[in-house]
């Protein structure tokens, strides 16, 4: 099984250029090359290369970061790329199902390049394609070849303006009208105006939108979702009844057009219905598989979970990104030394390798969670197309809805807390727009609110877990083990107690969250995280040479975690005493110390190619300041005065002259 | 001294419009106007109204935010207001030393509308200025009246690209030539360029330039700063021998334009060394009143703090403008409830309360500290320029020096924090340009970076508590009190420790910072933040009225700070068994239960006006929805299609047709 490296292609892996980054790469325990192989396989490296060269070669994709890119001017270079994807035919409709880590490596690849792109690709052909494949029925897969054929250009439009979190309370409305056969989709007023929606903006001619389902009788059947056109793919202009427009701009992803739109009773043919759970009769009665809206309701989660898996992959990669920039920072740039003369790169300075070492770590563990979590979709998604509904199916689906549900919010967190930590620690440098540590914050913070508020969705998992107490199964365990039994038997005290003090569900749940079980929530999946990376670099799979860098990733990202957690393992009396705490927070300085050597090259394995990085500040040749200044230069009007310079050389302010006006 | 309400001033405090808010104000325990009074003081609050009405009635200052501003017109709007600013003569050189207080005012106002405005200003008439008074001497006086009527304009130029925290190590050089009595100034190459210099990269005419003196014999004599002539302003083009230019775009501050300049053997007259500490004569001899460079260096010490106290100052501003938005969305933002038919504004649940209500009561607490740091700053400087220069004027030296370095770290930590949490809370609404969270967290951002990194800021405050112990003083007594002998007693021993076991002094000092010095710095901090807080809410001139809701403010800032430092609490045996650390967790949840329903009128104290706050979701009608909706609305070409509409309609692409390109 194990995965052996001859460096037979060494066009794979050429070698990385000679200079100021040369000396941490000597030191290195490990061979780059021999890791990543390990870690991906040599089809998705070939594959991954693939991408990158063909974006690099194609001057649509040349880079204009730090330019004043006018918002139109990027919306538009943005959609000119997503059709370019299409053209090289990355990949097809049945990669999906024969190829998922193809597809999953792909959009990580673009998200790398930039992902107002990735985004605008997936919500068009993954996230509409998918709603109508697994909401719809054969009638539809019509809306899913025209998509991949660009016909029609596909949106998903659930939230509204005053709703998002809550989506039972969603307020359009799709009344049937047997007369014409068709369903009236109607906005009751502009805080039911569909909102968020991206690819909306500008580009979407159809969309999946969900609205009440009433029938003629009058009764209403909750949440159903309908193919919906919303603009004319001829002219791009809204269809009658429908305003569409640009939610306008955002902290971040803006080549990608989010947007609103109102519908004035708008008609949809009966047929557009997407109607695997629920059907309505040209008649108007109302037809389900399914007994009871809950267990309707429960059959929509595995779908919600592919969203939030894929969130956790998209948070990784902006993880690696930033660090990749920071690491290679801080081994180029010097900065005081033990003696006035002497300066050192600050990766020596143990409080930088506190700063940065565990979010490399953190890196490495989330990303092989997500690719484990993504294949345990796979496997289920599979099951359940081949008419898999048993019991262990029901639970895996509940468990990867669990895990998804805390996984997003530990992901997106720690990419936004990794980067935060990047960019400072890159100092002025990375609070430059070219250091792309802006972009990256700004493109990964939605990741911590769409697709289910974070806070909110702590909550799925840690309900999933009281489950556990209350029909009595165990929860493994060791000081991370202890501590999430702890506070799941703390969480379940807590419920009661509220429960008896007379609180009802609403306000007992409520009150339960900040200490019990929302820490509940993260800590399991930190425990989840730890433990499938632990697995995985210590199973007989793993290469000799590359136990000793692994073990130690390993051990940093799960002591750096459970450091966090160390007041409540005194609180529940795991610890004890002076020196149990300081054991810990040596164990995470000790391990930083053994991996400095090693953080050049294991950003190495996790780093794109420059082109795609595209950091002056994190370049692979690590020539920092070089590359800096070349960049700055490069920038237009860098040495020019200013168009308004007479604002200042003629038109002179008279001091106080309008004291007068106040 | 208590200031009393009597409602005199309608105009002051005009009533807030009804709506959506008027209930949680009607719930309120105490008057917001008797609050802002006994806060600011009359003077102020008429002084904050003359200049925020001045702007809003101002078409220059008509607000533009949300829009896709070109960088080149951004700032030259950003020039234009600041020109106006002078015109409308808010203050007077004269008022620096009577009303600093006013100053302080002024610049928190400017900093509310854009902090791109306040700090073009800020740069060129207060660092400029008093780098120029500060380290020069009468002959340079002119430098300031000219940058006073803007027939200059100034900037600060000290760090390098490849120089920021290591000042000492800063490259450009600065020859004395005796036969010309001039100076050369000169930098040795490209990574010696000055750079992230505020106000050089279009306007800058003027820049106070730190350089290495050398006189003829050879000596350098070590950095010493010079007014050099960088560009011409009758036509704002550069000077023959300087190269000057824009750094780019940056994260924030986007109005503001930093610049590099590199010199060519430029020369500038001997008078223009700023000559406070050290000067040549015209022979070519270097002549200082100090002894040793140490000395000399230390008697710098005071310029530096105020830069740091303004940043605290600003990031207070930052984070109440934040917590002003957050707090209204949730007070008006409605999601789920205990029925399905009654949904509760978001304040009302325990997360959101526990996430945003101690922001609220830190911007409080360190809004008090910004400003009583800021008067002892005053003190000092006043004691100076009267020639008081004793063992007490320079034990308050250092003490300053000590709070405003670890002041910054924590107030502009704590706002990045605040910001990013109220951007969350906020939702995808708050993830919207036009809610102004995103300007706002990147605006605050290089708070964290300049005038000193952070981290290496807290060093600073860690050496002179530990000198304390050194000398044998005392630090005061309570749980924060121990935490910081405690703290201080482990960095000390640790030092001693690594010394004792052969590191050197830069070895032992890197090796105590992650667990010791750091968090010692800040945890003394904290302390003096909520002692000082403390004492002011619990003086005998607070009125009586004011007293239980400023007491709460004051108990939810200590308690929630002092949570941070739990483990270290039972760690070092102060807390033991499982109930002393959920008594303190269930103290900051019934604080802010306590506190809910105080927060909109909390808000109405520091939140500016609806002009200057400048978010949709943040107006002081909590009309949420009608206001984002119209924000949006109003946005150009929001209901049009792309100019590029074509590259959809018309030209298809042949999906996979590239593929052979691969």
């Amino acid at each position: 099984m194990a995965p052996t490296f001859k460096g037979s292609d060494s066009a794979l892996w050429p070698d990385l250029p000679r200079g100021p980054l040369s000396s941490y790469r000597a030191r290195a325990s490990f061979s780059a090359a021999a890791l990543q192989l390990f870690l991906e396989g040599e089809d998705v490296v070939r594959f991954k290369k693939t991408i990158f060269s063909a974006l690099e070669k194609d001057p649509l994709f040349a880079r204009s970061r730090g330019a004043d890119l006018p918002l139109e001017k990027y919306r538009e270079l943005n959609f000119l790329r997503c059709k370019r994807v299409l053209e090289y035919g990355f990949f097809s409709v049945e990669d999906l199902a024969t190829s998922p880590l193809r597809v999953w490596a792909l959009i990580h690849c673009l998200g790398m390049y930039d992902w107002s792109l990735a985004a605008k690709c997936i919500l068009h052909l993954l996230v509409f394609g998918s709603a109508v494949f697994t909401s719809g029925s054969e009638r539809h897969l019509k809306y899913i070849e025209k998509a991949f054929s660009m016909e029609v250009f596909g949106c998903f439009a659930l939230t509204e303006l005053s709703h998002g979190s809550n989506t039972k309370a969603i307020r359009t409305t799709a009344h049937y009208d047997p007369a014409t056969q068709e369903f009236v989709i109607h906005s009751p007023d502009f805080e039911a105006a569909k909102f968020w929606v991206g690819n909306m903006g500008k580009t979407a001619t159809h969309a999946v939108v969900f609205a009440q389902l009433h029938t003629p009788e009058g009764q209403c059947h909750g949440l159903h979702s309908f193919v919906v056109q919303i603009r004319d793919p001829k002219t791009l202009l809204p269809m009658p009844g429908v305003m569409v427009g640009d939610i306008g701009k955002k902290l971040g992803q803006n080549g990608l057009d989010n947007g609103f739109a109102t519908f004035h009773k708008v008609r949809v043919p009966r047929q557009d219905l997407l109607n695997r759970t629920g059907d309505v009769t040209p008649e108007g009665t109302y037809v389900t598989p399914f007994k009871d809206a809950r267990q309707r309701f429960g059959a929509s989660l595995g779908s919600l979970s592919s969203g939030r898996v894929s969130i956790i992959g998209m948070s990784v990669v902006n993880l690696k990104l930033a660090v990749s920039i920071a690491l290679r920072f801080s081994a180029t740039r010097r900065q005081f030394g033990p003696t006035e003369e002497e300066e050192v790169p600050v990766l020596e300075y143990q409080l930088q390798q506190w700063r940065l070492l565990p979010y490399l770590a953190a890196a490495y563990a989330l990303d092989h969670f997500s690719k484990s979590l993504f294949l345990d979709l796979m496997q289920l998604q599979q099951g359940l197309m081949q008419g898999h509904h048993g019991a262990r199916q029901a639970e895996l689906g509940r468990e990867i809805h669990a895990l998804a549900s805390a996984g997003k919010p530990l992901a997106s967190w720690t990419a936004q807390q990794g980067i935060q930590e990047c960019r400072e620690a890159c100092g002025g440098h990375g609070y430059l727009a070219i250091s792309r540590l802006g972009d990256l914050r700004d493109d990964n913070d939605p990741n911590c609110t769409y697709e289910g508020d974070n806070n909110v969705l702590l909550q799925q998992t840690s309900n999933y877990l009281l489950g556990f107490l209350e029909r009595g199964a165990p929860v493994p365990l060791a000081a991370y083990k202890w501590l999430v039994c702890y506070l799941l038997q703390e969480s379940y005290q807590k419920l009661n107690r509220e429960k008896e003090s007379g609180s009802n569900d609403f306000n007992a749940r409520n009150n339960s969250q900040v200490h019990y079980c929302r820490p509940l929530a993260l800590a399991f999946l930190e425990l989840t995280v730890a433990q499938r990376f632990h697995d995985h670099t210590h199973g007989p799979g793993v290469p000799p040479s590359l136990r000793p860098v692994l073990g130690r990733l390993s051990a940093l990202y799960t002591l750096w975690s459970l450091n966090r957690h160390t007041a409540l393992l005194y609180q529940g009396g795991y610890l004890s005493g002076e020196r149990a705490g300081t054991l810990l927070e040596s164990a995470v300085l000790d391990l930083c110390a053994q991996l400095k050597d090693d953080a050049v090259a294991l950003v190495d394995v996790i780093a794109p190619p420059d082109f795609v990085l595209d950091s002056p500040i994190g370049r692979a040749d690590g020539e920092l300041y070089k590359n800096l200044w070349n960049a700055i230069l490069q920038e237009g009007g860098v040495l020019e005065r200013p168009s308004w310079w007479p604002e200042f050389s003629v038109n002179k302010p008279v001091v106080g002259g309008l004291r007068a006006k106040l």
